[in-house]
């Protein structure tokens, strides 16, 4: 039979898996749905904030289905879960996927959501098909990707890669309402007996291969008619912290050449933001003010402080660097115009760009041409637990049409096809990888 | 005796209440530092929001030391606060004096708590010095000057004015917890068996006056060594509140030119609030934008929704009238510029003048002199419950110096010595009016 299927004997008889490989998109979806409702915000918009009792009621539905699956599951010190189907050659290094089902607030139910679902299904299908994987394969839903509760995106993937300074500065960090990261932590069941978060870091080489099934949150896919989008690079984000101080005082009483508006600073600096991304000349630099705060808030007071956070990102390094430099200077120009004082300016992280593996973009493709689906070679402009895991393991990325490039916003949606059709490259690029 | 004392038998013997007039301006101080402690935030910072537990308690202070005062004390229907000290002409109209306790987030001691503790040691004063009262003296503590809950300012005073559509938006109004006032006014003790807030108003000319005690909320004062701020008029003030829709999305995937960012919209139009202020040419022309929200509020998210609260003042109506009108066109062409939906422009108030009456002014003046203090006359830039009395009582006010003009922020401050300069003043207006 192998002779005749045209397959030397040692290997493996791929479009006899891709044949056989039937998606659940149906349960896919319904369990999308479920896990949408751990959520602190009302339907149809997601919240659901890292440690947090949604959170944690999240984790328990994935681990379950994990189990459901047949996996061997284990936590890790802050939480990242990782399932595992032990391959026939358990010692070789196994082959991961994953995503992160944290969700801003007032966001959707897909963005993460279906790389960790998603990769549970493809599992399933696997195992469905009778594949036998010789590599273990390994699903690693990831802990905070998102930065709402202590300001560090990617969280869990930045500590398995090796993140010493994380680990150490984790020790101090604490959140809005003034939680520690480790009591927080405890609180959701983790970090119980430890400080140290060292244990978390994974050895280089620890995955044979690491891949993400992701919504593009982009509208290409989805314009262009395409159903797999192969991601070459993800995009380096920067993140900026900053705040002014003024005076304040009373809005009818202090004169307009008194003031030294630390809210009109605030203001100032936002629309600079906009202004040097545009300067930069290309469509693929970005920059955003997705927070602005003013203290003391109330109508009848001048804002004595403000703080920002800036999110500005490039798919070049060098040029999202000139950005930030500018964003800088217009801080330091802004506070002396007004007579305000700039009292921080602050880099939160200034990541590097990541490349795709060229032996996993070959497995994806080859996966997309095998199953009859059309492809598109792209950049990632968003963030994903992907650059991290770049540092360690050979990365790449599968991304699917999502409605009008929707995301971080309750009508993000992507189709039970488009989901299919991700859950079965993913399935199949896997089983190749595996077989190596 | 009291011809050789230089008055007609018929007149008040004004200069022998003016030598008796001792004020105890440390136990006045001390009040005012107990007062402070109840505070939902910490020293030297006070927060004290309407119908809050704090604010329960500091009522509680308040009626406290007016019934060790000897006042008869009564509250209204959604807490105006009344101690009354009977006249031995008890049928003519009484002479009130008053201002407010609570206090907007992270703001200071001495805004409104002046007028009222500095209120009760007037009478204490008036008392000792042996003065009986011909018109009834009754102290007001307003309900809720600052419009930090509701986003009504001098509800107090609005509604004794006669506020009939106030008191019927009341009855649909709500906090940003979506707790209605009358919910709210209820958990505090108030409007407990009625919707109907009617009962409130008070008749034009129930009282014969009104003078206000408080802190001048500006510099002058302090700058030119003047005792006393005789105020004139007051400000007209306006609030308005404007909400900005877009799309949204996500920070990184959406690029510059898809967006229609509600944030830098809202940006835009906070510089606009300066620029067209400053387009005035007047120096008493003032604009605020003391708040300014982004919805969802993350990093990594474009904002979809922005919210600003806009305050602006003029002396000169119509010439704050012409700035509101400014503000409304820059709205809307940014909303149009931006491809954003300008969703709310609602003027919230936007309430004209008020002049001091003549013969309030006069008194004050006389008192000033006969108590040898320096005293100059003012525009009050600031907002106060006197502005809603003035529709219902004559009226008129005294400032005392201040720190640097500070208000609104945890470094308000005025001397004891000061203090002790206003409630005298109060307190011989007070007992000239009540002779009258």
């Amino acid at each position: 039979m192998q002779d005749f299927s045209g397959y030397p004997i040692d290997e493996p008889p791929h479009s006899f898996i891709s044949n056989s490989l039937s998606v659940d998109a149906q349960t896919l979806q319904k369990q999308i749905d479920e896990l949408s409702t751990f959520s602190d915000t009302p339907a149809p918009s997601v919240t659901r904030i890292l440690y947090s009792d949604k959170d944690v009621l999240a984790r328990r539905y994935i681990k379950n289905l994990m189990g459901l699956a047949g996996l061997s599951v284990r936590e890790d010190a802050v939480g990242n879960i990782f399932g595992r189907w032990e391959g026939y050659e358990p010692e070789l290094a196994a082959v991961a996927t994953g995503s992160h089902i944290d969700a801003i607030p007032y966001s959707g139910k897909y963005d993460g959501v279906v790389g960790v679902l998603g990769a549970i299904e493809a599992i399933n299908a696997l195992k469905r098909s009778g594949f036998k994987p010789k590599r273990s394969l390994e699903i690693i839903s990831f802990t905070s990707e998102e930065p709402t509760r202590f300001g560090i995106s990617c969280l869990g993937s930045r500590l398995l890669a090796g993140g010493e300074e994380l680990a150490k500065a984790l020790k101090t960090t604490a959140d809005g309402q003034n939680m520690s990261f480790l009591d927080a932590a405890r609180y959701a069941g983790y970090a119980k007996d430890q400080d140290d978060l060292s244990s978390v870091f994974l050895k280089k080489d620890h995955y044979f291969g690491f891949i993400e099934l992701h919504i593009e949150q982009g509208p290409i896919l989805e314009e262009e008619g395409v159903s797999i989008g192969i991601v070459t690079a993800i995009a380096a984000p920067a993140s900026i912290k900053v705040d002014f101080e003024g005076n304040g005082g009373h809005a009818g009483a202090v004169l307009m050449p008194n003031r030294n508006d630390a809210g009109l600073a605030a203001a100032e600096l936002a629309l600079a933001v906009e202004k040097h991304v545009l300067e930069s000349g290309s469509i693929d630099t970005v920059g955003t003010v997705g927070i602005l705060e003013l203290h003391p808030g109330a109508i009848n007071s001048i804002p004595s402080k403000s703080h920002l956070e800036i999110d500005t990102r490039d798919i070049d390094e060098k040029r999202r660097n000139v950005v930030i430099e500018k964003i800088h200077e217009s801080a330091i120009a802004i506070a002396r115009k007004r007579k305000a004082i700039l009292s921080e300016f602050k880099i939160i992280n200034q990541d590097p760009p990541a490349l795709s593996e060229k032996s996993i973009i070959e497995a994806i493709e080859a996966a997309s041409k095998e199953l009859n689906l059309t492809h598109k070679f792209m950049i990632s402009r968003a963030y994903h637990d992907s650059l991290f895991m770049a540092r360690i393991s050979p990365m790449g990325m599968i991304f699917i049409p999502c409605y009008k490039g929707y995301s971080h916003r309750p009508e993000e949606y992507a189709s039970t096809q488009d989901m299919a059709n991700g859950v079965k490259v993913l399935a199949l690029t896997m089983a190749k990888l595996s077989l190596q």
